[in-house]
């Protein structure tokens, strides 16, 4: 049997601006195709985040992820397409939700569900209970299937309070984030305890914020698990950050750990079937 | 050399009502009254919520607070008395920090401070990074010890953040919470990593939520940290749930435990001197 693994690819997130890096994707058309570049070098899914074209700041509207899920389908029609439905600048259940109306050839396979409230360096990401509840409520009624996006061992136990309370089904597909400040570190006790404590019949992917991405991708590469990796957590190519880099070269420098590893990238198709999704090319999400 | 544990009591809290539990003190003279009493049975420190004696709201009023702290220093004027800075039904930092303006005999010696935002059961406790910054600050300013709040494992990670920004200083004091639903659960596995993530010159006590609440005094007495007990986090004093709990109750079960594991109260007297706080009896907070 093959040793797969998941290549969530996180392109853009809410942080960096072209005055950060030039190589981060900004307008519809860059992420696009940096979706299709990542594409033909291998990835499993894609993890978005819509920019205003102008002024750059993250925008939550379903018409900007309209157009980059229509371009990226275009390219790529089974590729497994999430949406963030992050509260870090968006307070509002209707704002938050927004992307998961997409419908047809635009509707999302997955949206994202941060499993509690945190702080990132600077703000406070909220996301109380009754938001959560809402939000899983709706992407399973809308058969769009929840990341299940975990910052510290509590979350991990509320997932499975979202299951006892049927607001969230199996298969669970889990993103492990170390290295935020006031959230679980990039260290092997942090990551040992998040990966032992996750529930039955899940698959998981680890992401590292900022130096500690690589570090972190190489640990579940190791380990079994599956790799986010994307300007979205670390916009420099070397820890002494002396280099900028761009999307295609960290997600080539994964596939270079991952076959001196013996994984072999899980295919969209085949992650479709491990999570009970539509086929893509045409049918998206849970049935 | 005695082998000294710090019992943390916390009487009130923001959640049990009378109707919940008729021995929760809830008016000025029912705290002061269950805080005398506690000090008769042997407790090392005080963590003060006040109520609106009419709507039992939580208040953040230091008038309030002034009445309890009046009440308890009148009989027990070496106790270390710590006050809720509690965000969890106000967000804005004169609220907050109100508590703090006390002065004279009236001021607390520490003040609790959330390290992170995080989800209680029903609801968000935002502390942004800005906020614990601005109430650090202000402790740090008049005296007054933060007595750290631990949730899960990242929060350790931002004290020592705060520590190397000077927002704190040691000797530090933490309670580590266990069992809250999307935080660090009552497992060995959990103690162990938060325990053992503590920064060096650190006293700590270790509390439940709930049926948790004896479990995790237990382990903490039996390996060497203090407790958190009272009402505040359990209202039953069986997990069964056949019988309420008094606060004297459950501070006479701690002792019983206590001197079966070899330990002996932390008097305040000791406390004041390892956290370099004044001698009490009429000077109050770190000089």
């Amino acid at each position: 049997m093959k040793n797969e693994f998941i290549l969530n690819f996180t392109p853009t997130g809410m942080i960096p601006t072209k005055e950060m890096t030039p190589h981060v994707p900004i307008s519809v058309s860059e992420i696009v195709e940096d979706v299709h570049k990542a594409s033909e070098i291998g990835i499993t899914m894609v993890h978005l985040h819509a920019r205003d074209a102008v002024t750059e700041e993250p925008t939550y509207k379903k018409e900007v992820y309209a157009q980059i899920v229509e371009g990226v389908r275009k390219y790529a029609p089974e590729l497994v397409v999430c949406l963030s439905l992050s509260g870090r600048n968006f307070g509002e259940l209707d704002q938050r939700s927004d992307p998961l109306l997409l419908d047809g050839n635009l509707k999302p396979d997955m949206g994202s569900l941060t499993l509690s409230s945190l702080n990132f360096n600077k703000t406070a990401s909220v996301n109380a209970p009754d938001m959560i509840a809402d939000l899983a409520r709706i992407m399973k009624e809308r058969g769009i299937v929840p990341e299940l996006e975990a910052f510290d061992i509590g979350m991990i136990n509320y997932a499975k309070y979202l299951e006892r309370k049927k607001l969230i089904e199996p298969p669970y597909y889990f993103n492990l984030l170390f290295g935020n400040i006031a959230c679980s570190q990039a260290n092997l006790l942090h990551a040992g305890v998040m990966i032992n404590d996750l529930p039955d019949n899940s698959l998981w992917s680890v992401a590292g914020i900022g130096n500690e991405q690589f570090k972190m991708n190489s640990l579940s590469l190791a380990f079994g698990g599956g790799v986010r990796v994307g300007l979205e957590d670390n916009i420099w190519y070397d820890t002494a950050r002396t280099k900028l880099a761009t999307n295609s070269e960290l997600l080539k420098r994964v596939h270079v750990i991952a076959e001196a590893n013996e994984r072999v990238l899980m295919t969209p198709k085949r992650f479709r079937k491990l999570m009970n999704l539509a086929e893509g090319n045409g049918a998206y999400g849970r049935p």
